[in-house]
């Protein structure tokens, strides 16, 4: 039993931070977790209460391959409300997770040997995927003066695709309008399969997010429930792809997933419904976000990106040290709090910055500021 | 945006076949199911119970990628009760069913362009997930006097991989320890890979199937609770690796599906207690299997695999048909049963060959096989 080179990926960082400040907690510490990429809410009751009900009515058995019909019209019905895109119901396909989009649609649009781009810092999974898939990921160094997003002149001649992120993760930054429709003129005049992670919008706090099909119908649209619906566990997410490219996406589905989980369609289903509880969720996630843009500057973390959505803080910390990994390491010893290394980011830059999650409660956040406040205090 | 090649592959035939048996109900007519591959049966009751209590108390976020350790740990107490192998739960990797296993197995063990062996007739999405991540599908034209099973000599010399299935579907048979270890020792022997799809384990009639772990631990072991304990839409599965392939599979598990359903995990944990609900199931199926082996032949379909295991019986109707799509549809529409043709699993041989499926109530069987008595007097 041999391994392949491609299966070969890189460790998670992220993890051994969240394994350590498991360990301290075993060891009787408190630990405030600005690690975590998701949620610390449930799904919405309402998507809990309709699971409750089917598991008494149902057999959830396999479901077709791209998803319960209900829930792609509901998803097709989010695009005219979140941005007046009217889509058909047919070019949605329910996904195991953004996770398993990407699977989709890195199998119909690449083959082994092609080069995709996408912008450092960025989620690392897109480069890991790519590679256990025999596709090389081209890692676009970001700046700072375009909101850590990539433009039209840094994407390389020799690129069969562009994966970009808005909001993304670890940034928080968005593309506007313009900037978006410039990368898509650009991916579609040159023959470049154009990927949109849109898994974080609804969550933005001042402009929302542009949609890649308020531009254009030339590019893979991919969501999940895992974020504004709080729906990590659950696997569900959901990919828009051109009219033409739904057969062939659901012949891969059908063999690659046999259907995404049944009980998950069905609380996605309902949780479509729970607006209310997922705005009073962002509404913390506003004040949070509120506190942090305060609260980091005033610790000496003043160095950051435009946080439009998502809800994370990516800090510059150059002038602090050169090995994000240790000094994260440190903080969580000394103060008692879980923040995540760029390096996962950002294999080139990432030893110098940081990622702070303000997914939590309010009160954790408060908490957490006031610890890096005085660690800081004490080394910065 | 323009397609890859390997995205390319084949459509499910079945698939045809249900949507033209749903038309058929549509337009009210009673159609009796033999062409479905899942049971009729929801999850176990004190599966249901464990997640529903689980909805009010457990905000069900990512687990670790691997699975949840009590899981880990059911799941490794199942081979000392079924096989007597003593197992380290280290090495049971929690899937996103077997379809999510065979993407993490493919991705570690074959680089693009590798060859893997599998017999003829078998699970179709072999081949199609091995072409969608650039891996070649060797098919071996197995036969019956081997039980439709593989044998040593039929394996190429220039295969980097050999996936081998028992019970087989859509055969129904197993291969004997004999059978197994030789087709293994061979594997080792010249350093070619071996997955074991031991998905219908658990549904036998007279002897138990044989692991592969029982032979040798130089294996990907592969299973789920989509059959026995009759799960499938939950997708949940789980892989056996050797100790020193569990890293590499946590990091692309990590990668590539972040965890496997949290709820589904849960509902699987509370199934490995329900096993007199799973043996009522089972015993509806040896009934089932009891009124196929008596009726089918006496409908004149008496050329058949040895039914081990599983829940199907593939019927060798050459002397009836070259095209078993349109017997099919024949037999779709004259006598509503769906049944499948064997073009799915078999490219080659397909075309004179049925899989009947026995999963559906007895009932149904009885007046299935009815039906097709009826229809083969006219017709046979």
């Amino acid at each position: 039993m041999r391994f392949s080179s491609r299966g070969q990926v890189d460790p998670f960082i992220v993890m051994d931070v969240m394994e350590a400040a498991r360990a301290a907690e075993a060891a009787g510490r408190h630990i405030i977790h600005m690690e975590v990429g998701q949620p610390s809410t449930p799904a919405p009751a309402g998507a809990r209460a309709a699971l409750a009900a089917a598991l008494e009515n149902d057999a959830l058995g396999y479901t077709v391959a791209l998803g319960l019909p209900a829930l792609r019209e509901g998803i097709a019905a989010l695009y005219g409300g979140w941005y007046g895109v009217e889509l058909d119901p047919a070019r949605v396909v329910v996904t195991s997770g953004s996770s398993g989009a990407f699977l989709l649609a890195f199998s119909a649009l690449f083959e082994a040997g092609d080069k995709v781009a996408l912008g450092e810092p960025g989620y690392p999974s897109y480069r890991q995927i790519l590679r256990a898939m025999s596709v090389e990921p081209v890692g676009i160094p970001t700046r700072p003066e375009n909101r850590y997003q990539p433009v039209p002149d840094e994407i390389s001649e020799d690129v069969q695709g562009l994966i970009v992120a808005s909001p993304g993760n670890p940034s928080g930054t968005m593309l506007g309008k313009p900037e978006l429709s410039a990368l898509m003129g650009t991916a579609q005049a040159r023959g470049i399969s154009f990927i949109s992670d849109e898994i974080y919008h609804g969550l933005h706090y001042e402009h929302r997010a542009v949609s890649a099909l308020e531009v254009s119908d030339q590019a893979y649209v991919i969501n999940s429930f895992s974020k504004y619906f709080s729906m990590t566990g659950w696997r569900v997410g959901w990919m828009v792809v051109p009219e033409d490219h739904v057969r062939t996406i659901e012949r891969l589905a059908q063999n690659m997933f046999i259907c995404p989980p049944h009980a998950s369609q069905i609380a996605a289903l309902a949780a479509l419904d729970c607006i209310d509880e997922l705005e009073a969720n962002r509404a913390v996630y506003a004040e949070n976000r509120r506190l942090m843009l305060e609260g980091l500057p005033k610790a000496g973390f003043d160095k950051i990106a435009p946080p439009d959505g998502a809800f994370y803080v990516y800090a510059d910390v150059s002038e602090l040290t050169q090995d994000s990994r240790a000094f994260a390491q440190q903080i969580l010893e000394e103060a008692g709090v879980a923040v995540t290394p760029g390096l996962d980011f950002d294999p080139h830059r990432g030893a110098q910055s940081l990622r702070f999650s303000y997914a939590r409660q309010t009160a954790d956040i408060v908490e957490g500021l006031a610890r890096l406040q005085a660690f800081m205090a004490k080394h910065g």
